[in-house]
Order: structure tokens, then sequence, then C-alpha cells
């Protein structure tokens, strides 16, 4: 979804999406400028549209947002479903099910094959549902005395539903704090969703509301420091504090890699005597993708004949195909981002390879990941740089000595590192011969080699050093 | 044990420790050259030693390394007891057992303070036993058709012990691979540690050993790029590598901020087609710290009349503190790193601070961890840095156009951002007065700042801005 606005002009194609989806991406264009300019395609759950060689048909699943759907596309050369993020929830805190009966109707009709989530192919049993993690929070919201604080990933409008029900119930009021959670909830309401739900109290009013009649929503379940609850955590939200009365509730995982934010996040809210309580303690958090009872539960409604792991790592991957094969789907592959796989005809296998890899975001402008100014950023980041700039004339001769500013590199009373490096430049250039000199390539390469032979010396470490010679 | 030769300098006092700390030790301060400089004090569990105006107890505990000790401190002032790190095993994988007659004789005795390990205060109940981890590792092993390799922290001698012995007993032998556990191993064998275990075979012999024969231990259960396990994921072991027959066990736990270094080797060796097996799937890993149940044992014990929490985080102290209280401990403060703590008369609490904070080892020489280099290469990390070096004349006439250098700053056919850069440098150097430009400091803010907005307006980001200014 935020890669649309910049992926948009190398594609130039419709996108095609559910009502609450086409919500969420029209208000992205229009920040982007491109309300005008992308088409999108508006499909119903069940319904189903020709486009091209492919008819794809649009079936209900659930997931920790609204209007999920797995895609069953049905092609000249075979039929495929793609999954997308699911899970098997019964009873999920908004409408509508999974259409069980649609799935079973596909796999009647013959699916080749299956291209499914691998996110939680590790985990045994099945996951618990929406509504049991509404009754926790529920019961922790009654229970509590001071302010209940809640936070969980912005779009997940089912939970946000689920604790706006629970804080009516016991006559809380609701603040939200966080952007992007109020824009979920905006469109979220233009769809048609949390129409039972009622208004909510401006931030702005926070200050003014008791203390047990107060339900924060907010963002910042990972740690992000500029998220609402990192301010709020570190005392730096313009509106909103809470205290030693109060509970602030992770309704949420960690996402691998945002450990450490989140924890100083926790420790910063203890460090306020605020107590809190994460999926560790209760539950108040499931995940929306299907563990192993749920992924053979798909299987046997759509029988396919190949599955396809994807939406994982390497060894959910892995583990995904050897437990399609536990399960009887004999023909599996292991294909990762960029690996061209023939489904038809069979078996499925790996037979190209297709150019694949990540494109950062850099301030404005889309560079490669893997090479240019983010790997040069990275090395920085381990040994500073050095600036060297030497004034010679035509001849060779050293006009003055060499000027040096330093980034990142210390300088302590015991190791004078960057007057150990000014007299390794100035040594260099002296030890030349006129002819070498007279050659800025040489003087370059000679001056840099000085310079971080002498850093790894002093300091045990070679920054970055760039040199620019001017002759006069 | 890792910081003693940096900081003994400072210091300069002697350090008093069981035999195979000290056996640790002696090899750290021979590779700093300083074994025969620091004064090791060896003292047996169960010793009291006298030090100035405090008697030091080292009573035996159990944790994931040999001879763990709390120290029962008796001064003139009252006694404390620091826990050190423990958890409470009653079948350990090493002998001694914790000395829990010992520890009820001193809370009769009378114990003023308990400065106790809050790691675990977050779980309820007891931690299992390294007996229960070592029952599973012989279960897995024994099962196991493949080679397996088993990577644990390197100092847990009691973890290598188990997994050696189960290894015996189906009759693999054993190799191991990295230093710190080959050290770690020697040390344990001077001190008359595994002595029944045999002797191991060479990396060398490695691709000899019949498949079904190899027990591999190996460092780098936190993903250490350079440790032997990533080195084997990443095929870049010189005598060491595993295929999709063999089994790799993490009997470990991913310490926070360790989650994408541990996933991305465990990727590779799934990529490998290697089975993976950690803590998450068996009773195969078990923490060194107390649970619950097992500091309420410690309290009973010793029935302290106050508690400080200590080794864990914000929310760790907090809850230990909690906690304390709940089980009749009146007495407790949340102390951070420099708080002073009056512990008599009571009741504790926090009197004064002093100066405190980390202190980094950046290539050979310490620094500050808050500011200086450390946070210059953050900055650098996020935007880059550009030089500018420019040549005037004592009158501020421009002899030439300045020279730009670039490092992390992108440049694309699209956003030649390189070019826009070096026309504000020009641009800046152009409109300024004469007056002006005699002035190296206005020159070098001038420029800075028009480099600093051009590179804002075209890239959306603000690098590091260094200007150099020749006068001739």
């Amino acid at each position: 979804m935020g890669a649309i606005p910049w992926l948009w002009e190398q594609l130039q194609v419709p996108v095609y999406c559910t009502p609450f989806a086409a919500e969420l991406l029209r208000r992205k264009l229009a920040e982007a400028g491109l309300l005008e300019v992308v088409k999108i395609e508006i499909v119903a759950l069940g319904d189903r549209v020709k486009i091209g060689g492919f008819d794809v048909e649009f079936v209900s699943v659930t997931h920790s947002i609204p209007e999920p759907a797995s895609l069953v596309i049905r092609t000249a050369g075979g039929t495929i479903v793609h999954s997308g993020d699911w899970k098997l929830d019964r009873t999920p805190a908004i409408e509508p099910q999974i259409d069980m009966v649609r799935f079973r109707e596909i796999g009647d009709e013959g699916v080749d094959v299956l291209v499914c989530d691998s996110t939680n192919v590790l985990r045994q049993g099945h996951s618990p549902s929406e509504r049991d993690v509404a009754d926790t929070l529920a019961a922790i919201i009654d229970r509590a005395e001071g302010r209940v604080a809640v936070t969980t990933f912005a779009s997940h409008v089912g939970r946000i539903s689920s604790v706006v029900r629970a804080a009516r119930a016991v006559g809380r009021e609701i603040v939200v704090a966080g952007r992007a959670m109020r824009n979920t909830i905006e469109a979220a309401r233009e769809v048609g969703l949390m129409k039972d739900l009622g208004t909510f109290i401006d931030e702005e009013a926070y200050g003014f509301l008791p203390r047990n009649k107060t339900l924060l929503l907010c963002t910042g379940s990972q740690g992000e420091s500029r998220a609402a609850l990192a301010r709020i955590a570190g005392d730096n939200h313009p509106a909103i504090s809470l205290d030693e009365r109060d509970l602030v509730v992770f309704s949420s995982k960690t996402i691998p890699g945002n450990e450490k934010a989140v924890a100083s996040v926790v420790n910063a809210l203890a460090l306020q005597g605020v107590e809190v309580l994460t999926s560790d303690d209760a539950l108040i958090h499931s995940s929306g993708h299907p563990r192993q009872d749920e992924l053979a539960i798909m299987y046997e409604w759509l029988r396919p004949r190949a599955l396809v792991p994807m939406h994982g790592e390497a060894v959910h991957l892995k583990r995904h195909a050897e437990f399609a094969r536990s399960k009887g789907i004999d023909e599996t592959v292991m294909a990762l981002n960029g690996d061209l796989v023939q489904l038809n005809p069979g078996p499925v296998k790996i037979i190209d390879e297709v150019v694949a890899g990540r494109t950062h975001v850099d301030g404005r402008i889309m560079v490669p990941s893997h090479d240019g100014p983010a790997r040069e950023r990275r090395r920085l980041s381990f040994a500073g740089i050095v600036c060297v700039s030497a004034l010679l004339d035509a001849k060779g001769k050293m006009l003055q000595p060499p000027q040096l500013e330093f980034e990142g590199v210390p300088e302590t009373d015991d190791a004078p590192i960057h007057h150990e490096l000014q007299l390794a430049a100035i040594g260099a250039l002296e030890d030349m011969t006129g002819a070498q000199r007279r050659n800025d390539a040489t003087v370059i390469e000679t001056v840099r080699s000085a310079v971080r032979r002498a850093a790894a010396s002093n300091w045990g470490k070679k920054p970055r050093c760039k040199v620019i010679v001017h002759r006069f």
C-alpha cells in the first residue's frame, strides 16, 4: 500500500482492491498528488473480475485488517489460489466470516496450485480467535481503576473495535492518539465499518476526562520513536500523559527487529511507574496468520495438486513445503524472491530467475538497497570519515600544509588521533617525489593510504578518506 | 570479565574470584599483556575473605557457568547479600548444588538487604532444571541420523558437558568449532571440570568422521557473523559444512537485539536444507536466572529486611520491587545505574547520584557512549556527508570553483543531487560580498547552510557538511 505512490510511475496499471483498501489507498494517493492519476477498480468480496487472460475471484478470509481476500486465479493454463494473508477465525471481530462454503466449491472445481501464507507454519495447533482476545481485553479494561491505554497495529480495525466495545461497556470515553490510527478509523467509517461505536473525544480534551472514564487508543506498538506511545512514555506528548495509576496494554506482537525499540518504550513507561501488559502476560493478541491446523484445513478444502509456500523467511518456506508433503501434497517448491516457477505442466519447478530486490526510499528519491549510498553510509557508521584538502602548484610544490576535517573519528588526550592523521598526510605529501606530486591521482591515492594506515595503527579502525587536490 | 583488561588501569585493584573465573581471566589478561600486572585472589566456593571493612563470604548457587556464587557482605553497618546471577536448580549439570543449608543459616543470622537478580521476575513458576534440558538434548541426539551440531553460550560448561555426555552415549565423536568455546573447555579442564568426558577431535578431521558419528559443538548461538555457526551456515568455514541430512540445535535463547542476526543464520541453514531446532520447538534451553517461585524461596531462606532489585531493565526492577512487596518485604527501592542507595539506617532510599554510564571500546581506544564519535557516526549513517574545499585569496576573490566530495549522498539520472549541491556551493560563494568572503568563518557557515538547504530540497535529507577554506 505504502509503495504504490512510489512505484506507480514505473508500472502505470490500474489497482484492483476491496472498498476499505480503496479508501486507504485514496488517502495515500491524495497525499502524493496522484488521486486523479491512479485508476482504482473496486471489487466487492465474492466478486469476480476478468483482467486480460486472468479470471480473478475474491474469496473472503479472516485477517487483522478489514475485507481480506484470497484470490482464485483461473487461467487457460490452470487454476491458482493465492491465499493472501489469512487465518481461520470462526468468530472474527468484524464480519464477514471466512467463506468456507466457497473454498470447498473451488476445491471441487479443481485447484492446480495453492500459493499460501507461511508465517506461522512453525506453530502447531489453531491460532486463538479475535473473540477470545476481545474477551480478555474486556476483562482487563473492566478491572482497571486508572486510565487504560491500548496500543495495536493502526490498521487492525477489528481489534480497535473490540477495544472500543469493551470501553463502552464500562462507560469509558475513547481518545485516539496517532495519525495512522485516526486515518484508519476514518477510512473504516467511510466504508460503513465501526458504525455502532459512537464518537470519540479529541486529544485536547484528554486531560479533562476522569481517569477511570478514559480509554486511550494509540499508535506505537512497535516502539516507533515518533509514534504516540513513545512520545507519551518519554513525557513528550503535547496533550497526553500517564502515571503510576495507569495501565498500558500492548495488544500486539513485536515484529522481529523491533525488540529493542519496544523494550525502550516499556522501560520508559516503567520508569514513570505505569503498569504494562504485553501478550506474554495474557491473551491480548492473536496473529492474523494460520498455524498448522488451519493450513491443514485449507488443504482439505482446496485439495491442490501443488503448493508454493510464500510470505515467510527461508526457514518458514522450507517447513511449509515439508508440512504440505506430510499432508499428502507431494508437489512443492521452495521459491525465493526472483525465482520464476513453472506451475503447469507439473511438477512445479523453478525454471529461471528474474531481476528482484529491494528499492529504498532515501529522502525523496528511490535507490537500490544493496549498493550505492545506503552501503556507503553503513561504512561511515563503522569508522567515520576524514577529508583532506591539499594545495599544490603545477610543478608539484606543496603551497600550504594540507587541511583535514574529521567526522566520527575519536580524539582524546591519550589518543590524539586527529593530530596523528594530520602528520601522516603531511608526511605522505613530503615523501613523494616532485613527479609524483604533479599527478593528482597519485597524490590522492598516496595521501589516502597514508591516512588510513595511520588510523589503523593509532585507532584500530580504517575510516573512509576523501582527498581533494587544488592546483594553483 | 571482558572489561577488566580495559578498566584495570583506572582501577588498579586486585580481582577476587573463584578458580574457574580466575582461569578464564588469566587467558584474557595474557592476551592483553597484563598477566603479571593484575593481582588475582582466588576464593573457593564457601570461603570467606576480609577486604578492608568488608567480610565477604562466597555461597554456592546454580547458574549457566561453573562456580557461581552469591556474596554475603558483612559490614559494621549491616549484612548485605548480593545474589549475583543465580537460579535454583536442584539437579544442575555440574556440581556443586546451591547451598540451601548455608542460605538458611545466613537468614537465621539476619540479613539487612538482599540485592537480587531480576532478569526473569516477569515469569511465573520455577525454571526448568539443566537435567531436563540434558534429557531432551539426549533424546534428540539419540534419534538423529545425520550429523548433529549444537550451539550454545561458549561459557556454559554445564550445557556443553550435557551435550558431550549425550553424544558419548550413542558413540558420537566431538568436534568443537569456535575459539571462545575451545577456550572455555580448556579453562574448565584446567580446574578439574569435564574430566570424565574424553578427548575431542580436531576440526581438520571433521570431514573424515562418519556422519552419524559426529557431534559438532559450535559458537554462534546469537547469530554472531564471525562465529563458527554463521560461517558454516554461509558455507564459509574452512573445515566444516552441513547439508540437508544434518540437524542444528540452538540450545540457547536469543538475547534481545540479536533476533535478526539469529534469523539470518537460521534462514541460511534452511537454504542449505539443514534442519534447525530452537528452544521454541523443545526444552533444549533453560535460563540461568530465577523465576518468581525461585525468588520467593530465596526470600524465605534469607528473610531480608529490604530488597534492592538489580540485573534487569526498568520494567524488571519495577516488577521485582512489586513482587517482593507482595511477599511481605516492604522495603524496596528502584535504583538505576548511578543511583546512590542508603541501606542502613532504613528504610532503603536513594540519597544521591554518582557519575555512571557506558564506555565504548572504539577500535583500540575507550570513548564515552553518549556523545563524541559514536554519535557523529550515527548521524553519518542517516544522511552521509559532503566535503567542500574552496580556494580564495586574502581579499576574498574566488581563485577556483570549490571542489566537492560526497559519501553516502545519492546521485541518479533523475536526481543529479551531487551536481545540484555543487551549484549551491558555487552560488553561495558568488552571492557573498567581498567582505564576507574575506572571513573564513562566514565562508564556512554560508557554504555549509547553502549545501544543506539544497540537499533538503533536492533529496529530502540534510547531510553533514564540512567546509575547508584555503587562503592563498
